[in-house]
């Protein structure tokens, strides 16, 4: 099917071997997904001239641990002594910077810019890398996403990374406030940051 | 006109000296919304059992240096020793929190729950008296004002003052994103606060 693999990224990872664990663990629906999102990942990759296969991987693993219990995230943050506030958020949060860890875990990943974008996929960062913002983007616009804004979003990834990143938040923020949500202080962090950079 | 005075707040503080000490310093426009605010503030602090001369005080005087240059501004909280990261922000922020200190100096109001009230009518506080909630919500709900949400603004004020800060604090966050610019941290912090009340 795909003819790429990530041998780069990691020596001895086998794609296939791995997009196995990954829909033997996680329903259709999110495995699918997940595929989307490595693919557009590496699209917007190779327009913007990021590391493709860091884009790729990172846009297929990204959800990799959001079908596990909050018991699991929580134990992790405990064992891991990962910055304690965490545990006042919920899965929205933790599937990304808690995930990392389970898949450093699980899986052998070992390249922090994988990490790191999985890492900052919810909430982004105000310290993006290209291969954070590919997979940051890929996530909000893979062609299956359907919302008020997608045509704007889709408009802004083709104009450049930057805009998309800020539009994404923005959008983001937006519908947390309209629904009476609150907003995590890194994503308030990363909206302020590139709101900042003028580029909507 | 009117047959209330503030007395109570300071000795021997004339309202009518100070009506036409702020009378004639700002445009007709600004005045006459500052006694708009005053009366409602004074109203909320009735139904709500603040104390009303505090926050009808605290009402009048709330933009009494909006129309203050920057520099003037900028040299106050250089002089005064303010937080240095003010000096990042603009009027909308500096009017309220560095506009309590000329208020202070000018017109010699030492009371600290007015000038508190004064500093936190933009960006509202996580820790907020009922005479800062009268004025922060009758700044927002003064009968001239007129924008889409106005009405559901005057029903959260009727219904309880911490619904109508949350619902103040949404509007306003909202109206941000949508123009694209910054958030205050402090606004953040006063959103995320209030909305976890679970008034809306």
């Amino acid at each position: 099917m795909t003819n790429f693999n990530y041998d780069k990224v990691k020596h001895g990872l086998d794609r296939e071997v791995l997009v196995n664990q990954m829909k033997n663990q996680m329903s259709d629906f999110r495995f699918t997904h997940c595929l989307r999102v490595e693919q557009v990942s590496r699209d917007l990759a190779v327009k913007y001239g990021a590391d493709v296969d860091k884009a790729g991987l990172a846009g297929l693993l990204h959800d990799y641990a959001k079908e596990r219990s909050d018991k699991e995230f929580i134990d992790e943050i405990k064992s891991k002594h990962l910055d304690p506030e965490l545990l006042n958020y919920n899965n929205a949060i933790w599937h990304g910077i808690v995930g990392a860890e389970i898949i450093k875990d699980e899986l052998g990943i070992a390249d922090e810019d994988v990490l790191n974008a999985i890492r900052r996929h919810t909430v982004g960062s105000t310290n993006m890398t290209q291969v954070d913002k590919c997979v940051f983007v890929a996530d909000f616009i893979e062609p299956k996403r359907d919302f008020p804004g997608i045509e704007a979003a889709r408009k802004y990834a083709d104009k450049s990374l930057d805009s998309a990143v800020a539009y994404e938040l923005k959008h983001s923020i937006a519908h947390l406030v309209d629904k009476n949500r609150e907003i995590y202080p890194a994503t308030f962090d990363s909206y302020n940051y590139w709101i900042s950079k003028g580029e909507l």
